[in-house]
């Protein structure tokens, strides 16, 4: 089987944002094993927008359209496939129903009577609930057998909208079955693992490998196509022995979680408490950890030390230390990893401070230089690291070595 | 004029990498005034290739393609042009001599039989140096006064040649230039204000008004087309007053700057500091703060509480508030801003405390409930917030007004 994507939006058009829907759905058409040969982007434009739906339903099985369900009369692209496909728009009470719902609960008095658009059913359409926004989504069958569907362009609606809802669905039509496991790797980059693996990747037909680069981690998905889910498993598994034989524990994961999850799933395991102390990632670093719903068994209290008074009064650094060493320095990292876990009587402490820039930094102690420590009960470790990019990539850099380094040191 | 984007590579296809390209050359084109209607991925297929092509250059005036000019029997971007244009190809010697050079100061001693194959040229292109990389540039004028550049897929390579040898000539061709002004608005969703803008925007021609939904904000972008720079300006600025006369104080900026920089430069110009105690955004609210770079002129220290014992401990919240009204609580969020704003010695706080879910939420007291605090200097005001998404989505939205209600406070 065969998908295209559609994106429709004057704001990718005109550049003003990056499309990052299409990288997603072609991921997971890709792990679907549909085979996706065209990926198009059109804007709010009726014309324009109905000759691109009519070729993609001409040359494609599954056709994923994302944008334009707004409240506003520059959306159409709900209109433009009925229009396409010949059928008519009704009403939906449920929808309308809960289109008021949220702007009740939003506290929204007044709801523009423009979003009552968004109640609007294409005939004999599976509708799909938005339970992050307004606009559902809807999944239409043609007569041709073709399946066209429409989600909303927010990615924080189309993702849980298409993973939850239009996945399940587009599985149970493809023959045989994939069966896949991901492996979540950290501390290594891309082309590295790809040279480590370099004669498994060439030899692979069934199960394939693909490698997949994400801020900080490498991602590599294992897929076996197979009759059924048991012997997906038995062909994948020894696949993944091979791989884990050679990358150890820069494998943090084969479980479907992020490596906040892991790492709280593992302080949660060990029952221990943590805590942070941030210096130039100010926040972002709890900030990730308390984002696992949940973090709140381990996570009572965070330090953000930006200043070198705040470091010295608040976490006990030394004064002897910022002066001889600087706060940017293997010493601080550590007596600021020390004074944390002591401050917020914590099992586990994880210290950051660094040169994020754009500013800062000089032939020693350049842009990029960070140190994290890591303290356990009684022990510290200080990892020196050099990462690259701008203000925002360091930091987010940071926050994903800083959490890697404490699940190695819980691992231990 | 129109353009239109072609990108060729089967690692978008398969979602392996984002489109950084298309939004790169999207923007230059809509800088350029150039109308860009369409923008279309396709893998290293001749036959799907040719029918792309095809189509663009029947539809578009300048067709921009990038990827596919690489050294491999899978590349055959430069051919299918070819071939679609009916048109030979022949080496060209100054190129050859380029690629050996290059492979010679590569330290490259074998230089790949392959590699030739980049020193063919569609006759009658243009050649575009490509000082980055082994595969020239091509830009080809059609018998029918089309254009079709041809650029490799790499960024570093793709991005200095648009610059410096596509640009100059495309900035030739086009008549009038494009002057735009960007409002980002913050406090009332996209519906709302395509409603109070109703009329303004159905009446526009030049200059055009196009909004764009962020997270929870709206951007408008006003955008003339003129002979000059001056003139376009003249046009935008009382669409620019009008729409201000309507929105007022909803409108943050018409500088090219983010909610946290504006909040960032706010405090700069009244010398104040600023504290931040969170609890749901745990670090998230500190974290985009700091993202600002020389944010540490006001930014020295901030909290995280996620515990109650902690507010209680660290911030002074009364254990008496909290028996009596709950962390997540009107009289919480106003002592926790107090006490930040004491323990860290600042003119201003922020406090923040939630049910960012999806545990924890009761009748009383639902998921996306969150009171945000704001000292400055003496003077508290705490807001009621009602939001809507899953756990981060609240999170985040939760930031941005905090940094709204914030920077209202303070503009007061």
């Amino acid at each position: 089987m065969t998908a295209e994507l559609i994106s429709v939006g004057t704001e990718i058009l005109l550049g003003n944002i990056t499309n990052t829907n299409a990288r997603y759905l072609a991921e997971e058409c890709a792990m679907l094993g549909l085979s996706c040969y065209y990926q198009v982007t059109v804007g709010d434009n009726e014309e324009r927008l109905a000759g691109v739906m009519k070729t993609a339903l001409e040359r494609s099985d599954v056709v994923l359209i994302s944008g334009g369900l707004g409240p506003t009369e520059d959306d159409l692209t709900k209109e433009t496939l009925a229009k396409v496909l010949g059928r008519e728009l009704y009403e939906d009470q449920k929808i309308r129903k809960d289109i008021e719902n949220y702007f009740h609960k939003t506290g929204n008095r007044h709801m523009a009577s423009n979003n009552l658009k968004q109640a609007q059913v294409i005939e004999g359409a599976v509708i799909l609930d938005n339970p992050n926004g307004t606009a559902p989504g809807q999944l239409v069958r043609t007569e041709e057998g073709k399946i066209a569907v429409l989600m909303p362009g927010p990615p924080g609606e189309m993702i849980p909208m298409f993973r939850d809802k239009v996945k399940p669905y587009l599985e149970s039509l493809t023959p045989g079955t994939l069966y896949s496991e991901m492996l979540r790797i950290c501390g290594v980059g891309e082309s590295s693992v790809a040279e480590m693996l370099k004669d498994i990747i060439d030899a692979q037909t069934n199960p394939t490998i693909a490698p997949y680069a994400k801020t900080g981690e490498v991602h590599l998905r294992i897929t076996a196509l197979a009759p059924d889910q048991e012997t997906g498993k038995a062909m994948v598994a020894p696949v993944v022995d091979q791989i884990r034989g050679r990358l150890g524990d820069h494998i943090y994961t084969t479980k479907d979680e992020t490596m906040e999850e892991h790492l709280i799933r593992l302080l949660q395991e060990k029952q221990m408490t943590i805590t942070t102390a941030e210096s130039c990632t100010g926040g972002l670093l709890a900030g990730t950890l308390i984002n696992v719903s949940g973090a709140s068994d381990v996570f009572h209290q965070g330090f953000i030390t930006y200043d070198n008074q705040v470091k010295h009064r608040v976490l006990g650094v030394k004064e002897e230390t910022l002066r001889q060493f600087g706060a940017v320095s293997r010493q601080c990292a550590q007596e600021m990893a020390e004074g944390a876990a002591r401050a917020a009587g914590a099992d586990a402490a994880i210290s950051v401070t660094g040169i994020a820039g754009p500013g800062g930094g000089t032939d020693e102690k350049p842009v990029g230089l960070v140190y994290i420590g890591c303290y356990v009960r009684g022990k510290v470790t200080v990892e020196e690291c050099h990462f690259s990019g701008n203000r925002q990539k360091v930091r987010e850099l940071t926050v994903k070595r800083a959490m890697n380094r404490m699940r190695l040191c819980l691992e231990q």
